[in-house]
């Protein structure tokens, strides 16, 4: 049985970790970690855990959590996690972050958007971007994961095999996406309060939200990957190693937008195509990345995602059109931010590492209605 | 492995059975029945399930299905069921029915509020009442279960301890109900459209809901059990064999409100004590019933139900506050109406036909948000 | 041309009078009152009044706005208006107050109920109930008027003809009253939240919220007035200074929910009839108080009331249907919180103060959907 | 006072035209057309307008109409107004056709991309395309008006000042919009039921939404007027003339999305710089096209449009970022799809015609929340 600790488990996505690590045969949890609700039942913070589960909710202290689980999920603020690292907690447990934390390999980019100084430079390289699907082995072997953003994985696993198959032109890509509300996390602002956000959707954040350095990164390695086999972590390492051979090849537009709905993430993304591609050539790109990935569902053609078909569960949904007018091909992407773009990515982190089947825990069809 | 059978599979219930079988290690979906749909993808009328289903819709025929299901959910219309069952089905397969068909022990009372004939009078002693918590011992040796209907469900186990012991005026009680949309079904009805429903709350069938005689009745049957130890269903057989025995014992008013919001019901009731009880006679009385039912949760003392803390599970949650002002109690209940108002509670019915753990494929947490 | 100041003018329910004084005729805003906003422009504070109001939030001053203004609205917290009002201040303007401080003829209700010192008590007396239709003749003379509470509007309204008449047995009354969110005002609140709000419903305050007791007076002084011509305003008058004559003649249930929407509240009312009336009967007392009411709208037999019909406007509608089955009558009453609920009937106040017509600038039908 | 005729009055947009007629002191509707109910009383289909509207639905006819109205209204299916209009209407009465017909200039386009054959190309020529703010001076002389769509008059006000002054390359134009779903109309269709469009998001008609080509069409227009006086009418009416001096100089991509949302219509658009143009430059040509017109607010720097802020308005709300990264520029712009998208639109036009303020009947605040 795996021990787990979660430190900031009284947010929307600690709670959504807390939901399906109780369903997960393998693993328990043992620490409710949480600096708002220290000693409070955990019931009481979220009633639907009312007699499920017993505990109170703990201090967040790494140094000795660590000794008491196998693995901790921090669920925490931008720089928590960098600020309280140490080789010790790496030592005894193994460290999956839901921060941005360890997401970026390069920390000037981390600071210049996140407008903090980051306090553990030194784990950087030894952190693995956690996109299970591109990263599997490496994932395997770490010590610290990286868990990707919500916004991220839904507009890197979109466009990916374009990417890497050099398909599209990097400079023309856009990406307009539109989250649920639950990913702006629980905390009292008037901008969120329900009368706020009900009838009625805004774009945010444009040009300047956070996640866009991280598509950048990302997608920029599958660029340089292209034809290789090798994973996006190990491009990132060759890049961060020899900077002039890395370099970011390609800058995007990222606009998300805040949709009146509690779940879901839908990115469309926009570019040029290369070349006159067909709908077959393109569905056979997708297919040699995702037919044997069980949690990304390519649709049939002339279906396109919908939030409402993956919420409550693991899957991303893609499709795309060829617009044969204009030469662009428009592909969407759904999640469910607080599973696939959350807790759910980092249980399916948690099951490589443990070597344990990928799957375990997150099998649980979409909820719907 | 229970094989199952369901028609109306592509109902909003008939959808919830399937998501729920699909997660149930003992049982297994042999036909997906669907009168609409015939020879469709099932994953093409519910994209949630593209690549967890791969079955195609299949024409309703119960006489068949019989042979190859040990068990048949029948997710139809009123007087559906009882148009067609008969004795080959029931020697070959258990049958749960969600529709009223045989909820009702008084046909009249049946043929008055459904305004239909009732074609299958002679099942009706034979048939049980599915509400799990109530008829368990009954259920389990059931051939023909009437799966409660979802108010029901919320307003008989909200009052059924306040009732069975006599504590309230039983002139008195009023329920004031209020549903999620999914109740509604999934017919293109323009009172159903988005834009009908958004941003409103109506009451509809006032005085005139088909459930409340469902409510009546089984409340009666708890009020005549009494201090004995007696189910509801022995009750019910008993006023059935001696009509002037039984008569209805009470009556109420029943008013069930459209919310704006997929699932979720919550029943508010009203009615006079009968002497000045405290919170903890009343608390008592509510733990003698359910202390040892998993899925009935009476909560703490000031914690009022929330649909949102039930949704996507089998919980009702249960709590009661006692005006000493009026001398009335107030008693809130809230239930997933797909689940433990549908299609939950007849898995749990299943569960108890063939002896598995009552909980069994049942202890999914609820999802929030 | 009448100058109207505003104190509390970022309030949902300010804003809302911003709104319609916008559109009066006869009424210009001279004071944009805000503790929270001074010197940022009130379109910074809502966007949809954005090259539409130029003004700048200005700090509360009672005593000095009061001499800029003919009326002022204080929409501010409870205790606020009782703290600072004085001779000067009324001497110089009207004051309409949608605060709770002048609505209960009871002080010791009011401290009982609200739990804070009353400090204005000598102005009670002085205070009339600004309930337009209840009290017309009184609110035309007033210099200082209450302005009834949403719930209570919807509440009262619904059921004085059957009070008044005594119809009903007043020791029954049960109201179940469902709320969209706005009611609950525009501070960060986590129990606001869209996502603690959405796709749920949950009853709150349950016998202790304090709308009870305004309803309980309001319709005891209609009880008392029986088939007197007597207006409400002068049946409590004579209640308070004849204490042992008043007294509270009746207590009601009053259960208020938050509903998923932005706008609307809807009372079920519930209530024993005295004898055996007919929908004419009834329709008959309905008729006679409401016939040439322009704001209440007695809807056809069998349509019930839905929030939707009144949204954004200054309609009730009310409508009933009687249980033949067990005695009762249930009444649904449906406004706008924000208008009739609030800043509508604030201005019909107004109107009647100033001898205007007492429609001006609410004529606008209800926006739908 | 103008008589005011509406074909369709009991769709969504029918109904917003009865609303806002309902407040326009020079005009008054004599006639509520509906193929649906006819005989029905106005109000037993829009409960909203009960006691408000008085008068019945009547069957549609426009050559009996246009005798008793001075202009009529066609909030019609496609191809309806073009089926039944001649000359004998058009010389009794001035036509606003909220439908597609007359859009588009070129009829092939038309025929391609609503599958349908257009039958009365002959007025294609005069029908001038009702975007007030654009084509203010051809509409005042119009017998027959085009009134824009709700996706169109979003993306067109949003980028036309960009457009018009070749500031962009129009080559790389995506425009990604989001819609309330009044926009679909109150056709019962299953993917309009509430619970089908609650809580997801979903892109539809990808790279095939008929408002594609009319916004390409309009947008080419304002390109090839570039730094002239012209009016679109008149660029249009030359392109007609001589085709090969029009053609289409610009194709885009254009995604329309379904939000769960009543109201509202949110368009992001993305646009390659010709330039490296500043905050200043662009915001100075905006102010050169739009700083005198009242109902479209360029907002202040840094604040976004929010469709909230325009409920139940005609404003049409407009920014921009420049992303000096991507050398793009990204434009948002919201719009009530009921008024300034639809029926708004019809009475400015209205106005127009009839030498009346533009802004009679349209200057009601937006509502919120």
């Amino acid at each position: 049985m795996i021990k787990a600790g979660i430190i900031g488990s009284t947010g929307y996505a600690g709670q959504e970790l807390v939901r399906i690590l109780l369903g997960h045969k393998d693993a328990e949890i043992v620490w409710y970690g949480s600096r708002s609700y220290v000693d409070e039942a955990y019931s009481s913070v979220y009633g639907n855990m009312f007699e499920i589960v017993d505990a109170a909710c703990m201090d967040d202290n790494l140094d000795e959590l660590c000794k008491k689980a196998d693995v901790i999920f921090t669920a925490t603020p931008q720089g928590y996690l960098a600020g309280v690292i140490n080789e010790n907690i790496l030592e005894n447990a193994k460290v999956i972050d839901l921060s941005a934390d360890f997401r970026l390999k390069d920390t000037d980019v981390y600071e210049k958007w996140y407008k903090i100084d980051h306090k553990a430079k030194q784990y950087i390289d030894e952190a693995v971007y956690g996109l299970c699907e591109l990263n599997r082995e490496s994932i395997k072997g770490a010590r610290l994961v990286a868990n990707p953003g919500c916004y991220t994985t839904t507009s890197i696993l979109s466009l990916y095999p374009l990417v890497r198959e050099h398909m599209v032109d990097t400079d023309t890509i856009v990406i307009d996406a539109k989250s649920g509300t639950s990913g702006a996390g629980r905390s009292a602002k008037l901008a969120n309060l329900y009368c706020e956000v009900n009838e009625s959707i805004k774009a945010y954040g444009v040009t300047t939200h956070r996640h866009t350095p991280e598509i950048e990164e990302q997608l920029g390695y599958a660029f340089l990957a292209g034809n290789t086999s090798k994973d996006l972590s190990t491009v990132g390492q060759e890049c961060i190693s020899d900077k002039n051979a890395g370099g970011n090849p390609l800058l995007i537009n990222f606009t998300p937008h805040l949709v009146p709905m509690n779940r879901g993430i839908l990115a469309t993304c926009y570019a040029k195509l290369n070349d006159k591609y067909t709908y077959d050539d393109v569905k056979a790109v997708y297919d040699k990345y995702y037919k044997n990935e069980q949690f990304i569902r390519v649709l049939n053609k002339g279906v396109m995602p919908e939030t409402r078909w993956v919420e409550g569960s693991n899957y991303v949904d893609i499709n795309f059109v060829i617009d044969e007018r204009t030469g662009r091909i428009v592909v969407c992407g759904a999640l469910d931010n607080m599973v696939k773009g959350a807790a759910g990515q980092a249980v399916q982190n948690m099951n490589l590492i443990f070597g344990l089947p990928e799957n375990e825990g997150l099998l649980m069809p979409p909820v719907f209605p």
